[in-house]
């Protein structure tokens, strides 16, 4: 497949969300060929290697150490290839999308969402497919969004071969509905169905998961996004661009949503926007993540606001943290965004797992 | 043994502190049966999965790859067998318990407090025994609990077969009471004793551990509390429950305060009450510490007043490090409180290591 | 070699730095001698032992798992010896230092610096060697230390068997100068050269390292501190000493500032001055940083003030990020200074890997 093929496939998937983000992303996806295009300023220029500065030294390695001039050449071209084939294979289009805003149904002024946990196949880059455990056939699970008051009703229906049970992570629950088994309730046996229900009682960016054999059920991907939008909005509360980014790192490899780099999928702003970003960890390990080109300021840690709004380019989200971030987009460009552990990001083939981009747009 | 003896036997070991906190871990245990009993609504429903909404989908497994209905429901039935075993068991039985309060003996205005380091056998979860080095026979070492200008002696009696010395970590001490081997001081032999003295100089949560071969003499157990109160006292030094929770993943598995789950001991406060919860990381990982139905503000960072606190329901607590949090105990039930990387929690046969509950009592 | 001479050599080596920080330090080594020799207080008293307070115990050891007397006290003298000989060496030897300010050539207005990427041989720790990819010969590179608004460019020669490029993380660049290959420019192939050329953005403790196959290639030492100091000085801009200490964990073992304990450097201050430290992780794990004797309070993160400075003794730095701290040096003595995974910094065999001291003198 041609890179103009899997970029066109790439944007017709994409097309299924707004419109406003079709438009961003195609644009995005351009911006992106035409930087390397224009940055293009190397030149071969071996003598001025000579004339580097140099200090107090270790020792030069002899020449018996290094290739040879051409083999070198040939061996980096065929690094570089690789490397070049995943950036422009981005964003590559696979199987499933998660995280997709789930509509609720109105039951009177209960607003009704209904999740099935079962085993399907998940494609978490082009032509790797995994097992997964997933809420409505997405990793992560729908997102879950509603008002702080509102009145919810969650649906469980099990089709998995355990039982299981939601846990609404953040969310200050009566006691029963907080679906631990055994302390607040019994487990959801295979074929049952389970109704939680409450009025939602705190804003912020909280998760809904599995809380029974967790370690297992969270890490195939029993996992999604629950925002409460809160009743008085604050002062970041009205940004252009809301996303939502959930780190993984278990049986599914290193993920953004559910997907691998190049399968990640870009965040795309204007000049000038304000982009929010709620990071969510789901996974086993810390994720430094970090921004290019501009900072970010955190706004709130676990759905709280921080009392003072802090700066970084590089945020360290630990498993179950959310931290909710506000980027002034005011640096044009395609910007590369990816978790700091560099093992997590790039190997010897190129980027992959926790990598993706952002994109402004003048 | 029956669950019902189980309880029996843990209460009784819980009989040994204070006959306040007996009364509210009887009555916290019977609010976790109750809880199971109250809040059971699952149902059979398996033709509602069908009903599901569903959007972009990845491929749903075909037939062959689940298990039949009667094959899942029995291995079901017995995974959940022994996760609901894990979960009755607690708090369960074990001898031995850490982090006792260590009373000083007075010599004139010094309060004396002494400590000898030996080799131990010690019982982490019902049944499952480890060799430890201690300090009086404890793992957590007993809690050292001060004020501030206090003037404290600590004599160390080495009966371990290595060297050894104590650091009080966090302590702004004169160097020579550091505790650092060949820095300020030499080792303490076996066989040996060894004196600190020193006026206590700042408030906060510490610890002491041992600062010789460390990596392993730490891991092995010779750690403990130190706690300072502040002079002056601000206003959250008048918590209505004070506790320490220290969380360790060495040679002794997943721990918090020695012991792993079932046998880690619950937190137990009344309705309306606040806690205080001093954390302190003596591993070698983080453990992002998640507690559910309510959140924590945290007030300290290493024993020092943080400048405006900030709240969270899931804390990174990194080795070395301490936070004190306050829990406003407004939700009532026994809430799961547990390390948020999954596999220090959670595994298919149950709940062990780093997990324990929070019982608000109405 | 005897200890003596290895001192000697250590200040001779440190000679090549300016004589005030000459002076400090061998002050400094003295003062770590003295403070061993003054200290000594242990005294045989193995009859105390038994005078100990026990509470609940768990089970003693019986005879049988303990060594006999007499083979224990050979055994910790052996192991302690070769403590005492590593901390002695302290601070050792080894060819090369990394880190060293890098003077720009003035062209007109602009701050010329030249980086030449290369393989070298990297002594970490005294006849410890090992391959590394370099900036300049040296691990990390050469530290570049410039202003906000400084007109700069950076000449990258690399000599390197595999393509490269530098990524300025932290500076908030036109996307052109980013440095990520195949986003904001081709891959700088071996042999050829590449210019970076940008008004400086923004003040802060920043970070040059490659980006491209980075894991492998800032893993073996592509990396160095960019330093900016602020167009208007703030209250903690003017410390009386200014360290930047680089923590990594990669091919070259766990190093600050690219050598092991106990060639690590020791930072120096004189009583009562105020000590800036420049905290920046390039390596793949967390470093929580433990100092001994006083606090620090952190003053940046990622170059950015932080809203309000707070305290702490254990700063937990993840990768990518950098903490700015201030610690006022008001407890003279020599302290240890490390990372609190305790087997990042000590085996059976002593103190290696992430340790320093820090000598406060009187």
């Amino acid at each position: 497949m041609s890179d103009t093929s899997v970029l066109d496939s790439a944007v017709a998937l994409l097309d299924k969300q707004t419109s406003r983000r079709r438009f961003l992303r195609q644009s995005g996806v351009a911006a992106l060929a035409a930087g390397v295009a224009t940055a293009c300023k190397a030149e071969p220029k071996s003598a001025a290697a000579a004339q580097a500065p140099h200090g107090q030294t270790g020792g030069t390695m002899g020449a018996h150490d290094t290739m040879s001039g051409a083999t070198a050449a040939s061996t980096a071209d065929a690094m570089d290839a690789m490397h070049e084939k995943g950036i422009k294979a981005f964003p590559a289009k696979t199987a499933g999308m998660g995280n997709q805003l789930l509509k609720p149904r109105m039951d009177n002024d209960v607003k009704v969402f209904e999740l099935t946990a079962k085993k399907i196949h998940w494609e978490t880059e082009p032509g790797h497919t995994v097992e997964a455990w997933a809420y409505n056939d997405q990793v992560p699970g729908p997102q879950i969004r509603v008002r702080e008051g509102d009145k919810v009703r969650v649906v469980l229906h099990n089709q998995l071969p355990e039982s299981t049970a939601v846990h609404f992570h953040g969310l200050e629950l009566p006691n029963d509905q907080d679906g631990v088994p055994f302390i607040t309730q019994p487990p959801v046996k295979p074929g049952q169905s389970y109704t939680y229900e409450f009025v939602v009682p705190n804003a912020g960016s909280h998760m809904y998961h599995s809380h029974h054999n967790s370690a297992k059920q969270v890490g195939l991907g029993l996992l999604g996004a629950f925002v409460v939008e809160p009743k008085e909005k604050g002062q970041f509360d009205n940004p252009d661009v809301d996303e939502v980014l959930i780190l993984n790192d278990g049986a599914h490899g290193y993920t953004f949503n559910g997907k691998s780099f190049p399968a990640t999928q870009p965040l795309v702003a204007k000049l000038g926007q304000k982009l929010r970003i709620r990071f969510m960890n789901e996974g086993m390990m810390i994720h430094p993540m970090h921004l290019h080109g501009m900072h970010m300021t955190v706004i709130a840690k676990d759905g709280w606001p921080v009392p003072a709004p802090w700066k970084c380019d590089t945020l360290n989200v630990a498993p179950g943290e959310r931290y909710d971030v506000v980027v002034n987009c005011n640096n044009p460009g395609t910007w590369a965004f990816h978790c700091h552990i560099l093992p997590h990001a790039e190997s010897d083939h190129g980027m992959f797992g926790m990598v993706t981009a952002l994109v402004v747009q003048k």
